[in-house]
């Protein structure tokens, strides 16, 4: 089959080819309960940018060459022996980590803490490619109204964005607000899935003003730009106090110490970009009683959730397409901040 | 001033006046933090009913003859000496519950459980009339953008219909289903804030065809005619489980057994109407592990945020309006089910 | 192998035999995920009686003959081909419930609304034998502290135990009431659980007196003799109010009106005993907003936390063992009230 | 009346003398819901030593010279006209926190949360004098079974270990690990509460065996010297993975980078103690689905379950006595580390 292939980590991520578009061999089923699907398409993550840095190279403790890709949908093209539930041509999403199901973490329905877990496109082949090696546990049927090459970015991109700002909503009550930082690929799935599940009042802060007003399309109630007196506007839209909640997309630069400035008293900062640094003095931490969440992808059934609210059309995925072959030119993209919404490439 | 006053309970309910509407004397301040607000608007309840027909007789303790009215709003009028926050001429709704700040209930934010209370219009004089007497904790201010006498059925029917909910919304994830029985006073506003505080399918079932119309305003799934045979219908709806959450505005007649029955296992039936039984063997609780939740009113805080929605624009109350001098008539109207939405009473 | 084997329902209940101890075909592996357990010990359950009244008959959908036995513990006889992580000789407890693993149910945790699940005991062959057919899924590891024949019951009646125990410890504070209507089988393992999980007043009730003696082992603060006036005696021990919590392990008789009369307004009756009905007014469940919570059995997670409970010596197990062959006894001494803490046979 | 008073902050913290014990004028009652509360006792408190240092002085804009001491208990001494609940004599503890009652925190339950607050000792006055100006609302009832001079410093230190204690115990479910960094004034009542209200094991960590042997009392698992390799130790107590609650009484050197190493992937780490810096990439946020959460003091209502709790002897206070005359020493051996448990000045 074809697949973009990554040989090298490049620190410098200066202007050259990251990935090699090019014949490898055909992924083969394993496990009687593995499943192999053909790609529909395939996001494109800032992750892939950030294992292109080498930030990932000893927590995914994968070996080059190898192929990127985590975000995936398409249809069952083989199944194991031991797979019930789907057979060759069903329309699938695939949950981006591979569980075991059997230790305490996945019978808890905390799949993301399984202790043997595998992450196809981080730390073993993924689906920049023709075909994935996947497991029937990732597997989510899609419904008619949603193609696979539509929906492939919800699988990490759109769940993690599902997650965090799920579990903001849990905390937020009318009259309250949530302040989302960064409004591209993730956060402006964050933002529907935020509207569709509170009514919260939602302030959108992000640098550029065209992601701005992509945003005003979602029934928020403020935008603001990014300049440097963010803190200080957010501060002001919510009578000096900041907001309840403060989803943080970005999570590098200056987003982390403003979004822990714009959270509330007793409110809660939720980190989803990364890249940056935390840092504050414990005594800011007490006297304000802030939280401080970690969020990483989400779990199987958030997955199955968010594909409810995407057949309902409350949320809508804002998606460029390109080839399979111009998954290099899409990086690049990507690291230029060149596309709106997400980038999926199609076999 | 003048008020509508019960001179005797009616447990036959027949035809004739219920209520008089005469000159009585205005009510005054007898406690450093109580408040006279003049009525811009007094809801008409079924509670009134209740109370017409003896049924709170015994629990509130109250001697004729006496004013009804639990769902008043207005502008302050006079305060007592201790009043810090509201001065005369302050458009405000009034919760319904005067509660005392001290006791545990109260310091948790459980108003509802405090333990030393009043309910004026149930235990006490209450909105049917000019004036009213109550205490600085009950009043919430409004914003320009709402009428008291377009809000004052907030304070009790729609209170109530916001937390339970409010409640229902907190376990609802997308995907499942939410079954409201009863799209009247209550229910109506039920819907509203349920649709805007979560994202799961909500089924509105109810034996009018003109409730039914009205609800589909409000951007629900389905409508069921309650016939006969709407238990069958709503499993039809979900695949043969039930719903995971049933909120009964109804609570009498053949609404509690269909209720429970329209339940999913494990799911949670919140009652708010009353005037039936609940009858069930114990086995099919366990078998089933449902849950049953009663609700009464709703706190203080939960009154505010749900004049947040109503500022903006996130439910919308129904309501017809009568004369104080007509109050008698309200009352039969809304017995004879002859009232859309909610009757309110104007001075 | 040997078994005891029920050969027809027996709505008198009279004094005959019930269960007839015999030879039985080995139980066979019919997937490769299913174990075989040889049975250390095998809990006699109340629910057992009830399947031989013919209160299951209908929702276990059981043909006759069949082997009662639904709490197992043991040691693995034999794994089938798809089998990882257990091998013959590894002691065991049984989670009752076999579940699928794939189902929404599943994946969140919430094993027992699993779709697609058996009951082994119940809804099919169980272990009042030698040997056991069940799943995978099932077998939780014992440690050397736990022996198969003292531990069984813990996997139903204990499980059950400390799923409304662990329910009612989230909600309770210091200074709030418990009360516990039954210190059997069941409410002895419940109130030593609720003991360790939280640090409210507990109140056993039971009609008992020598039930009572043993829980005043277990650091409880009151006990009530259920004679007529427990009700009474709860108000007084709770200045009035009733308890925050009450669990029933009764479900049947008197103990229903009075479980929920003993619960205070905003607190919670579980249901965890049945046979009887619950009948209330819903204008009771409103004014006083309780809450009636259905709870059977226990997840795969609750019983490794009950496991840990017990291998701390934080909750101990009374048991009176009997030999595999006197299963009809054991039944009969069950069903005259004559087992103090919980029968156990022993092949 | 007699008082210990601060006159300057002391950046170098050295050896002279830190607070004059000499004459003031009493406190007066300046509102109808105000108290005068005679001292029992007054805890001294390692915030003290922060405000000596000027750590607190651009928070607290309290101006020199005033009175320290925020843990107070005693008797009601004088009561404001409109004080209802309390007279003469009457044994209480007083909540550190003189909150308003009226807005939506206060209404909430969030107390701490006020936007209209005062924190005598603190803020204004407190103490460390033979007579405290405080409100109707911090008041607690003391039972016969505690004398004011030894609870006094629940008030502030117990309650803030019983609030954090108190998260932390609702997240734990049996077989997992709480540690809890620091054993000693605030630490060692954090312990007990732990060990009341949850089964989970308990890791006590210290840098005074000491503390780690008064720890040994409270029931707990493991104790674990601080000594530089005590993540590691955690480590291997936890088979590798960490504790799914860490409570930082300390939160400043160290502990915190510690701290955060020692909790488990998706588990929570709570600051209490601070001082120091957190200090964290984003990316180990986000692989490791970490939780951080700020700790300050409690509610009114958390005051109560505390005392419930020392009422029943399930929390037992380490004090050492010292004369008010003596504040300044009592400082000194505070910052000298040579109180074991909690100092209290009696005036």
């Amino acid at each position: 089959m074809k697949a973009a292939v990554l040989k090298a980590y490049d620190p410098q991520v200066d202007a050259r080819q990251w990935v090699d578009y090019e014949d490898v061999p055909d992924p083969e089923i394993s496990h009687p309960r593995e499943v192999i699907v053909r790609i529909g398409g395939a996001g494109v993550c800032r992750t892939d940018l950030h294992v292109i840095e080498g930030l990932w190279r000893e927590i995914s403790e994968v070996s080059l060459p190898y192929i990127m890709g985590h975000e995936n949908a398409g249809w069952v093209e083989a199944v194991g022996s031991g797979v019930t539930g789907f057979k060759p041509g069903d329309p699938v999403i695939c949950h981006p980590l591979v569980t075991c199901g059997h230790d305490l973490a996945c019978r808890r329905g905390h799949d993301m803490q399984c202790e043997d877990q595998a992450f196809p496109g981080l730390t073993r082949d993924g689906g920049y490619a023709d075909l994935l090696r996947t497991h029937e546990r990732t597997l989510v049927n899609l419904p008619e109204t949603l193609a696979p090459k539509d929906v492939a970015p919800y699988s990490d991109a759109g769940l993690t964005a599902y997650r965090a700002a799920k579990k903001a909503a849990r905390q937020l009550v009318p009259g309250q607000v949530a302040v989302i930082i960064g409004a591209g690929g993730l956060g402006h799935i964050g933002i529907q899935v935020l509207r569709s599940l509170c009514a919260a009042d939602i302030i959108v802060v992000d640098r550029a003003e065209a992601a701005l007003k992509h945003a005003d399309n979602f029934g928020i109630e403020h935008t603001v730009l990014a300049n440097g007196n963010e803190v200080e506007r957010v501060k002001k839209l919510t009578r000096g106090y900041g907001a309840e909640a403060v989803i943080d997309f970005v999570g590098e630069g200056d987003a982390v110490a403003s979004g822990l400035a714009m959270t509330r008293d007793a409110g809660t900062y939720y980190i989803v970009g990364y890249g940056g640094r935390l840092e504050i003095p414990t005594m800011e931490m007490v006297v304000s009683e802030k939280s401080i969440v970690g969020n990483l992808v989400g779990t199987y059934p958030e997955l199955v959730e968010l594909m409810e609210l995407a057949d309902r059309g409350k949320v809508d995925l804002a998606t460029r397409e390109y080839k399979l072959a111009d998954a290099d030119q899409a990086l690049h993209d990507l690291d230029a901040g060149d596309v709106p919404g997400r980038a999926v490439l199609i076999p």
